[in-house]
């Protein structure tokens, strides 16, 4: 049984705290601006006033929060989990947020006595829900070792892709992939239905082939039936393309369909669609396409 | 058995017209610019002096020819099929060509008296000698049913798209998705090894989630390891997004990140890479990044 504190209770991070809490690990939080879920307190949740004093009673911290900032903010703030840390505590960021930012963070918290791992994960809300979600870590290897049995407990794809900082560039890798295939997938079916074909049925051709992906068969089928509740949001892709994009100036590379990509969230954004699907990219498409336009 | 006049014995056409030779039809085929494969000819094959003759004597006529100007002269041009044509011949066109193109040859078929389907094909050439192929149809229902049989003797997954031209449509949005989704994979590992995390890892970590495809399972691969012998090479893909972009001009629409891609095999082709596998289209990514630019 380990003592666990974890920060982030949102719709990722409550499903994933009560499989640690199911499997018997002690579990605290602190106040969040929302109200904690009823059953992670029924299950004996202790909640701290903040970071400090939550960092004092863990062995393992996890933080699951919005961005780069929140991140930074738990962390090292006043009241920040810095502020209360016990040697060699693990502190585990499963959010997704700048890989730069987060060797910065990492070196703050070794030299406070602390370990620290990036494990950003991918596989929404129903990968939280069910424990399969994809994790990628960045971390010296013992401690990989050390946190597996708790990442196990979410995930069912754990891989350990290199040094601090790793699992973050990751999932910033998984981000370009992702929004650039449900960018291909929206022009190859927006030509197929201007070419007056029906879309479902190309869909269906191409699953098994070369063409075939899970964004071809989920995203897709989204497209086709207009059915963009999130899923995941818009705004949320936004942010991990910006980060893509300011990793990619300063590495000194240029990532040119990621920028196109966007472009089109930012479309999106434009038009009040932040918080539809990430598959609503299609719209923005869409709007390129040949319309009345008034003079 | 059928009586199958085969016109097209490359790469492609090859493995195609045994596997309809295996199952006991009388193969023909007409004299070509390379010779005619041995295997062919030892089975018995008959070859004419050119497409009028071979469709005097053809039930179903196949063709599998490199671009649409072959197709128009194979079928329409002098000493073409369309001179020999006999009364409800169905013409099979598993070429790569225009959709629009297709229309208008269609509807000149079916003036002689022909049948007219569109059957073009993905899966490469171990689809084609594995007869795995994914075959993407545009026909009149009644005459996809009559071909079934043929078409299941070289594919594994085959689809009535829609009407005459609809395969050819799905054939190139499926080249669009391959496109792309190679470019995003390229995009995504560039931006991780140059953030010095290992590709390999990247790759390995992102299969199983939503950012996994056969792309970054195959053309990942080929970039970590720096295969880039075909597989299916950059001057045919070139080929196929001009189609694309020459459709998408004339639907009236803008697929921006297909344009780019283009572009990016225009750069393979100018340093030289046009016979490499399409996967190459890393290179040319490779290349915007930061070098020693001299002056």
């Amino acid at each position: 049984m380990t003592k666990i504190g974890f920060i982030g209770l949102g719709i990722m991070g409550n499903p994933m705290a009560m499989h640690l809490q199911n499997a018997g690990h002690s579990l605290s939080t602190v106040k969040h601006i929302s109200p904690i879920p009823e059953q992670i307190l029924e299950k004996g949740a202790v909640v701290y006033e903040n970071p400090k004093d939550l960092a004092k009673e863990s062995e393992v911290i996890i933080t699951m929060v919005p961005d780069t900032p929140d991140v930074e903010e738990v962390l090292l703030g006043t009241d920040g989990v810095i502020a209360g840390l016990q040697q060699n505590t693990l502190v585990i960021d499963m959010s997704s947020i700048s890989p730069i930012a987060t060797q910065e963070i990492a070196k703050q918290i070794e030299l406070a006595g602390g370990q620290f791992i990036d494990a950003p994960v991918s596989g929404g809300e129903v990968g939280a829900r069910e424990a399969k979600l994809t994790i990628m870590c960045g971390a010296k290897g013992e401690n990989f070792e050390k946190v597996l049995p708790l990442l196990e407990l979410m995930g069912s794809n754990i891989t350990l892709v290199g040094d601090i900082g790793a699992g973050q560039t990751c999932k910033v890798a998984n981000q370009i992939i992702v929004a650039l295939t449900i960018e291909a997938v929206g022009e190859a079916l927006l030509f197929a239905s201007k070419a007056g074909v029906d879309p479902k049925r190309v869909r269906e051709a191409l699953m098994g082939g070369f063409a075939g992906s899970r964004i071809l068969e989920v995203h897709g089928e989204r497209m086709i039936d207009r059915g963009f509740d999130p899923g995941f949001r818009i705004r949320l892709h936004q942010k991990d393309l910006k980060l893509a994009l300011e990793g990619a100036r300063s590495l000194g590379i240029g990532i040119p369909n990621t920028a196109t990509a966007q472009e089109l969230f930012n479309v999106c954004t434009a038009n009040g669609w932040q918080d539809l699907d990430h598959s609503a990219m299609v719209r923005a498409l869409e709007l390129l396409a040949a319309h009345q336009v008034a003079n």
